[in-house]
C-alpha cells in the first residue's frame, strides 16, 4: 500500500448502525442493518503509534485495545499497514452491549471504516469485514460476519461463505422493523451450547427452501413471499426457550400484521418485519403489551432497514 | 367448475420437457426444465368415460391408467371434474425412463397440461402440479414436485414448501446445459436409502448459504455467483458413489469451463451449466472422454434451460 498521508487535523466521524443477524431461516448467513440505534465514533491520527481508545458513554468498556472489540479490529488492520501509525478513537455507544443487535459489530466495523476513510481508503469493504471479524472473535470467541457485513455494506447481506469470505449484498424493498429488547441477559455461550450439532435432513431441507424463498422474496420485492419464508424450523424452536414470552410475542406481532420475524442474533432482542410504518408501530405496541403483562422490563423501538451501512457525518 | 364443452374433433398436442431436479445445493427444492429431450403427447376426448392410453414408443410402459404415471395424474384430475369424461392419450416418450431427467414428471405433467387445455383451462398451474404429483407418487413412492413444477412452469422453480404447495418461479439468465447419461441403473430407492436422516448443522448452514447464493445469482444474473454457489456438501458426497467416474466428470467439466453442476435428480445423469454454447459443447466432450476411457456406454447432449414449460404444438 502507498505511504500514508498523515494529517493530524483531520477528524472522521461516523455512525455505525445496529444489525440483526441470524435472520430467521438465514441462521449464520443472513443479516441486515437498521437505522436506529447506532454508535457514534470519531477517529484521528495520533502522534503516538498504537491505539488510544476514549469512551464517551456509561458502559465502562475496556480501553486496552487488545480487550476492546474496536481495538481488536484496528489492530488487525494495522498489521497490514507497512508503517507505524497512531489512532485516537472516541466511542459513544448507543447500542447496549448484550442486547443482540450487533453492539460489538458496530464498534468493530465502525472503527475500521472510520480509520480507512482517515487513511484515504487503502482497503476495500471485504478487507474491512475481515479486520472487524477480529472484534467479533474477541466478543464471542467466533469470527462471524453476519453482523459485521450488513453494518459495513448496509441492507440485507448474505455471507455465502466465511472461508473464503464471500459476501453478497441483496436488494430489498422498504421494510419496517419492530424490535423489543427484554432486559434479561442471554449469554451467547448458552445460546450456542443449546444447539444440537446434528439436525434432521428433512428439517434442513425445509430451512433451505425457506431461505431460498426469502432471498427470492427480497429480490423480487414480494412481501407475501418474504412473509411465508420467514420461518425457522431448526434454531428458533431451540433457542426461543431462553427468551421469556417469545411465542406469545411472535403470535401477537403477526396478529398485528407483521410479515414475520424471530430472534435477533442470539437474543434476547426479538425483531419483526412489517410492510408499513403504521403496522410496525402496532407490532411494537403488541410486543410491549406482552412484556407489560409479564412484568418484564423492556424497550421497544421501530426503525427501518438501513441501506447505507456505516455513515460518515460532519 | 363449469360444465365441459366436449368437442370430439379437437386434438391437443404438446411437448413435455425433461427436467433436472435436486439442483446441486437445492436438493428437493430446486429444479429446472431443459429444451431437449421432450416427450410428445396428444390428447382428445373419448366417448368412453375413463382413460385410454396409447403408447407410441418402444418402452412398453403400462397402459392401465392406474399403473401409468400419466394415467395416475389424469385420474387425480378427474376426481375434481364433476361429470363423467373420457380421454384418449397418446404418448411418445423421447425421455428415457430411469435416466434421471424427469421422464415420469414429463408424462404426468404433460398429460394434465394437455387435458386442461382440452377442457379450456378449468385448472390453474398449482392444481396441475398437485395432480401430476400423483404420477410421481406412482413412479417413486413420494409426491415430490421438483421435476413436475419446472416441467409445468418452465425455467428454474423453487418448491419452497410442498405441504402446503408453494412454488416460486425464478428468473434466470441464459444457461447452457451439458448432460451425460451413463447407461447404468441407479434405483431411486437406493439413492434415497443411502442418505443419512441426520446431517451436521454446520454442513446444513453451508448448504443454505449456497442455495441463498444460487437464488441471488440467478435473479441478479451473476454467473460468477451462480458458479461459486453450485456446491453441495450434503447429498452429492453420499450419492455420487453410485455414479462411476462422477468426481472425474465434474473435475473435467469444470476444467472445460462449466460454472458447475451435479447429479441430475437421483442420477445416473450428470448435468453441468455453462455460460455459452461453445463451453457447453466442450463440457459435453469432456464428459464423453471420461466415459470413453472408462468404457462405459453413455449419451451426452447439450441443451438450454427451457423457460416455457410444457409447450402446445400444432
Amino acid at each position: 500500500m502507498a505511504p500514508l498521508n498523515i494529517d493530524y487535523s483531520t477528524i472522521v466521524k461516523i455512525h455505525a448502525p445496529a444489525t440483526v443477524a441470524n435472520m430467521v431461516c438465514g441462521f449464520d448467513v443472513l443479516g441486515f442493518a437498521v437505522n436506529d440505534p447506532y454508535d457514534e465514533m470519531q477517529i484521528r491520527f495520533s502522534a503516538t503509534p498504537g491505539i488510544t481508545i476514549i469512551n464517551d458513554d456509561e458502559y465502562n468498556l475496556p480501553t486496552d485495545p487488545e480487550k476492546n472489540v474496536a481495538g481488536a479490529a484496528l489492530l488487525a488492520m494495522m498489521e497490514e499497514i507497512n508503517e507505524p501509525v497512531g489512532f485516537e478513537l472516541t466511542i459513544k455507544k448507543n447500542i447496549k452491549p448484550g442486547s443482540g443487535v450487533g453492539s460489538s459489530a458496530a464498534s468493530a466495523a465502525g472503527a475500521v471504516v472510520a480509520a480507512n476513510k482517515l487513511m484515504q481508503h487503502p482497503f476495500n469493504n471485504e478487507d474491512l469485514v475481515r479486520f472487524a471479524m477480529n472484534g467479533e472473535k474477541l466478543a464471542s470467541g467466533v469470527k462471524h460476519a453476519d453482523n459485521i457485513a450488513p453494518c459495513i455494506y448496509g441492507g440485507v447481506t448474505l455471507i455465502r461463505s466465511i472461508f473464503p469470505l464471500d459476501i453478497v449484498a441483496l436488494n430489498a424493498p422498504p421494510l419496517f422493523v419492530s424490535i423489543v429488547h427484554p432486559q434479561i441477559e442471554v449469554r451467547t455461550a448458552d445460546a450456542r451450547s443449546i444447539l444440537q450439532q446434528k439436525v434432521l435432513l428433512k428439517d434442513a431441507i425445509k430451512q433451505w427452501g425457506n431461505i431460498a424463498g426469502l432471498v427470492a422474496g427480497l429480490l423480487k420485492e414480494d412481501y407475501d413471499l418474504i412473509g411465508r419464508s420467514l420461518e425457522d424450523v431448526l434454531i428458533e424452536p431451540v433457542r426461543s426457550i431462553l427468551i421469556p414470552g417469545f411465542d406469545l410475542i411472535k403470535q401477537k406481532a403477526k396478529e398485528a400484521g407483521a410479515l414475520g420475524g424471530g430472534i435477533s442474533g442470539s437474543g434476547p432482542s426479538i425483531f419483526m418485519l412489517s410492510k408499513t410504518q403504521a403496522t410496525a408501530n402496532q407490532v411494537a405496541e403488541a410486543m410491549h403489551q406482552v412484556y407489560e403483562q409479564l412484568s418484564l422490563d423492556h424497550h421497544t423501538y421501530v426503525t427501518t432497514v438501513n441501506h447505507a451501512g456505516v455513515r460518515f457525518v460532519e
